[in-house]
């Protein structure tokens, strides 16, 4: 049986993700209806003056048929946002998903609403740039990213095929990948970076002033520009995926004293040796990616 | 009086910025004699079929007239580069400048070398790539960027405005820094970042094995890129300014543990607030550049 594609696709949060996904549907001539919702009432109505969705503010009295919820909010917006939804419409006729950055608090928060829970699958798309907002957000955002979904023991074989359509749809390519292994691992590729670059920058600042960036060639900017990403956003990640995070810390820590410590012994061989192997390591995994 | 450019120019080291050197000289058909050094003697012999250099080997018996030598080799290869000079070419006819990104150690070794340092003005054009050699030069690499000139007190204003003219022909803006303020502030700017990049990838490999860019959207990568870098020349850098390495990786640790502690704790407005800071002094440094 051909997956069916879903009736309606309504995107709570118009922001970079959730304006570039209906920015790639509307573009392609999405055969359903799109609808938006919104904490602020203006994105509504700028994104329906975009011809991104039908509704023009937070009355969704017109949906019917079936309808997948994407909630793209900042993850702790998650109860606001199913609220939001909760109100304008029946939930039986929903799938819901998100494009939360952590998963474990999602689950537990589901835990308590079985109801919800079965109608969930949880996803995150790989995808995303310092720069956020209806304003920033494109269609080809997600052009030949990674769309993570993370099953669980509620969902559904037929909720979940239907969500991978979706992604690709977008231009995702998807993996599926354990709830509290993404956190691990997302923890440790992106969480932490971003730490270290905040962590980074405000040293800087305090040390340099205005002459942080005065003789950088450019670098330092593209090193740091993850610093400039949405506060609101990762104060969530940072609080939501707490322990792992805190976990990627401490074993980064060990790894710079290591760094330190042969930089104080300043054995030439040693050192030489230290950064050949990861300058192979690096570079043969990019290789083989 | 017109600054008079240099009848000759000799690289010393033909790698990526040696390399790109030559190119843009050569490209722009520059009215003087071309020659390199390498302690490889093959890429000599690349660079000469190439058309780089006049010269094929390491004997420069043809250069007559005055001559501006360029070491472009890893930092700690310093006095081989030097000598390498001192037996093909007269001291006297020449004026010498390095692509060195520290300083201090140079000068050291100028210090006990008077001849020498009145004929060396201390240069460091701020470009490059994690790919090194001469297969990856490029004719623009200095290109619209920073190099900086470090003079001391035994320099003469001619040679400093010789080698100003020389940067600016590459494209490049001159900035005038000390040596000790060079080094202080780049171990801060750049090797900084570079040490946490290689501690990054190290405790990733580390942990996650073959699945450390598995689920990246390219942002890791781009964020590791430098920990691909040349290991001698990063070796040299961080043993050349290793006190200056040091007290930068020591004051990173103390903006690490304020991080993990804003974490740790987990309030919401503090980690916003601290986020914010962040965001709002380095967008308007970027800005304001």
């Amino acid at each position: 049986m051909r997956t069916k594609s879903f009736h309606n696709i309504l995107v709570v949060g118009i922001g970079l993700i959730g304006g570039s996904i209906l920015r790639n549907l509307s573009e392609n001539k999405f055969s359903g209806h799109l609808y938006g919702l919104d904490l602020n009432e203006d994105i509504i109505n700028k994104a329906h003056k975009l011809d991104l969705i039908e509704n023009s503010n937070n009355n969704l009295e017109t949906v019917t048929g079936d309808c997948l919820v994407v909630l793209s909010v900042p993850t702790l917006s998650f109860e606001n946002a199913i609220s939001l939804v909760k109100e304008s419409l029946a939930v039986e006729k929903v799938l819901f998903t998100d494009t939360f950055s952590s998963k474990s608090e999602v689950l537990l928060l589901l835990d308590s609403n079985p109801d919800l829970k079965s109608r969930f699958v949880m996803s995150h798309p790989i995808a995303g740039s310092e720069k956020s907002g209806l304003v920033n957000s494109t269609s080809s955002l997600f052009k030949n990213k990674l769309a993570i979904i993370s099953p669980h023991e509620f969902n559904q074989q037929d909720d979940l095929e239907r969500l991978q359509k979706f992604w690709e749809r977008l231009g995702s390519k998807v993996t599926f990948l354990d709830a509290q292994e993404h956190d691990r691992i997302f923890a440790k590729t992106s969480h932490l970076p971003h730490a270290l670059a905040y962590a980074l920058m405000s040293y800087l600042f305090n040390d340099l002033e205005h002459d942080v960036f005065s003789f950088s060639g450019g670098s330092l900017e593209d090193y740091t520009r993850i610093a400039s990403s949405d506060s609101i956003m990762w104060k969530d990640i940072m609080i939501s995926n707490r322990d792992e995070l805190l976990k990627a810390l401490d074993g980064f820590k060990i790894s710079l004293d290591q760094m330190f410590d042969l930089i104080e012994r300043g054995n030439s061989d040693d050192i030489k040796e230290f950064l050949d192997n990861i300058k192979l390591s690096r570079d043969s995994l990019i290789k083989e990616k």
